[in-house]
């Protein structure tokens, strides 16, 4: 059953590496699929565009170069890739590529089982990968409808950040740990975490870089903040380490000094209870994941902390394969409870397709700042 | 029951860290234990110098400055610890210390039980600390009886090493890994973990600094050697990645770029071999455990391996205690039952325990080089 106003064919966002070390980014016309029986059509109203999107999106390339030709539906953006970088694309050399983790929007056409049928006209969320497309066929098990009256733009951010949220709290548990550090902290991702570990009592140590990140976190209630642009910078860290007893951390950031610098710090943590030397540190094991790469640089660290420490990548997809699909289900029902409360986001603008191409708008959300998250809404002319 | 020839006191070595900030180095005077009914008292006559004891025996100190002053048991040995470096010396700061992790030697007195006084006379071995020390006190589950006809020479390395080696092997095979990488695999330790890989068909991977030390394990039948001083170590490691699968490696150095480079090696090896473009990297689990600070500069490494990684700190109690009494036992038969093949050391000289105070053997065993392993006979005049 297909509804009468969908289009025969729509826009998808789609991002090359050539191999003359150029990132073009373009609209590709793709045809809207007939749904099979256990399919649905999602008209796509709202996508996020987080860092892991941006990640795809641009590659290796510097935005710095990026140069818009045409204009509509056949605009295309071209950036130069750094030749150093080009050895980091050559998987993905010559391959078109949709992208757009996770989105909302209407379903519009449904296939033809009773399930389907069900949802048609519903506004749904979904993890499906390519989301910067106008039409898009997901199967029903990829559908999380949402509770009548939500918006698609309320909808947008149903995945990646709330599960990555409550994925961390969730290895926090399971590792044997009772309270966490998180960094990058003013982020949406961080806001998010901060309301659930207010929530769930879970004591929360936020580092950020700026007095007003800093602020804006304690004006949400939190009750441990660090910047670490401040001169004492490591004792407060120390301090908030001793208060709330966190060994573990997740680091967004993965370049540079931080992540040794935390575990140095949870050392000196333990150790100011410590009673008798220890020439081996401390024995409590100590735990830096980092799950991004806002600095891309060196990751760099003196080994002051003892030999219980660790330190490693945390993604969210197999942390979800890790925990099963029964309890993988609980959090996102619990995510679409407080769609509208704890796991609300916030974006700073709306563009459309045509828009995520324009170099101005790059030059804002293509920074992966606090405060620059923008919404991509497909279906907007 | 005492044998006569026992004396009231024994020499024991001592490691002082001086508020001063100097290192000072003693034998001290012990009174010999009446050992309880569950010990004996151990004439030690062997126990190495290893990179461990090192570590506790000089502290931060620059072991360029020794000095000796005095002579026989009232000699000492003093040495700067560098101002920075004093921080790191807090918790042992006015502390005399006993050194020596293991050693063997002759049970010359027991306490009052039939197991204690079924020892006397026998040659054990022992993992006690303070072991270097003339006369050495030890509870009934500490000894290791050797074989008969075993010198305690033979027996001074029965556990920090042979049960590295093993550990590696173990940790390997519970983490769910077919190979492995060792570093500074010309080692006492490395070529004792070569032995063990060519007796169970492991493949390992030993990577070497020297093209001598290459020539060294070749000529013990290692199959894959890695010279970091190779114009070609990059490739040749990615190929020996390659040839056996390991994706996990022990590193003894620590500082440098060396755990980040094998890390790069294990995701290239592994995306030879991939079919498609995965932006997070490879999906299996890359491990790099650093087990020694050889190189005691910053560890730096560049993220170019994907999500799926960790590094971590390795120390071998933890480990025993995780593995359970009955497998450590198992671990342990096996060592004495190879203690003149599998798990035999080699020693460059042996030394009385004054003779460990003087600057110009300091000066040797101090590099912890390989070739330059030193035994500690505490009995030897």
């Amino acid at each position: 059953m297909t509804i009468p106003s969908l289009a025969a064919s729509g826009l998808q966002l789609r991002s090359l590496v050539k191999p003359e070390g150029q990132l073009e980014l373009s609209l590709a016309a793709v045809s809207t699929p007939q749904p099979a029986p256990d399919e649905v059509v999602v008209r796509v109203e709202a996508s996020p565009l987080n860092p892991s999107d941006i990640g795809l999106l641009f590659g290796a390339a510097d935005i710095a170069t990026a140069k818009l030709a045409g204009s509509g539906a056949s605009a295309v953006t071209t950036m130069q890739i750094p030749g150093r970088a080009m050895k980091s694309m050559a998987a993905r050399l010559g391959q078109s590529m949709p992208v757009g983790n996770e989105g909302a929007g209407v379903v519009v056409a449904a296939g033809d089982s009773d399930a389907a049928r069900a949802l048609l006209g519903k506004t749904v969320a979904a993890l499906g990968g390519a989301m910067y497309s106008q039409y898009r066929c997901l199967k029903l098990e990829q559908c999380l409808p949402l509770p009548e009256g939500t918006k698609p733009a309320e909808g947008a951010s149903c995945f990646v950040n709330p599960l990555t949220a409550l994925g961390m709290v969730e290895t926090m548990r399971r590792e044997g740990h009772k309270a966490l550090v998180h960094t990058a902290a003013a982020s949406n991702l961080g806001q998010m975490l901060n309301r659930i570990c207010i929530e769930d009592g879970i004591g929360l140590v936020n580092i950020v870089r700026k007095p007003d990140q800093a602020a804006l976190l304690k004006s949400q209630g939190a009750k441990h903040v660090c910047d670490s642009s401040s001169a004492t910078f490591t004792e407060d860290l120390t301090q908030a380490l001793v208060d709330t007893g966190a060994t573990i951390a997740f680091d967004a950031t993965g370049g540079g000094k931080l992540a040794g610098q935390i575990l140095g710090c949870m050392e000196a943590a333990l150790n100011r209870t410590a009673k008798e030397y220890s020439r081996y540190g401390s024995t409590t094991h100590k735990q830096v994941y980092i799950y991004g790469g806002l600095d891309t640089g060196p990751t760099e660290f003196n080994r002051n902390f003892g030999m219980a420490w660790g330190m490693g990548g945390w993604l969210l997809f197999p942390f979800l394969q890790r925990i099963g699909a029964e309890r993988a289900q609980a959090l996102r029902a619990r995510v679409v409870a407080g769609l509208k409360t704890t796991f609300a986001s916030s974006y700073s603008k709306e563009i459309s397709l045509a828009e995520v191409l324009r170099p101005e708008e790059i030059a804002v959300y293509g920074q992966r700042a606090t405060g620059t998250k923008y919404l991509v809404n497909p279906s907007k002319a």
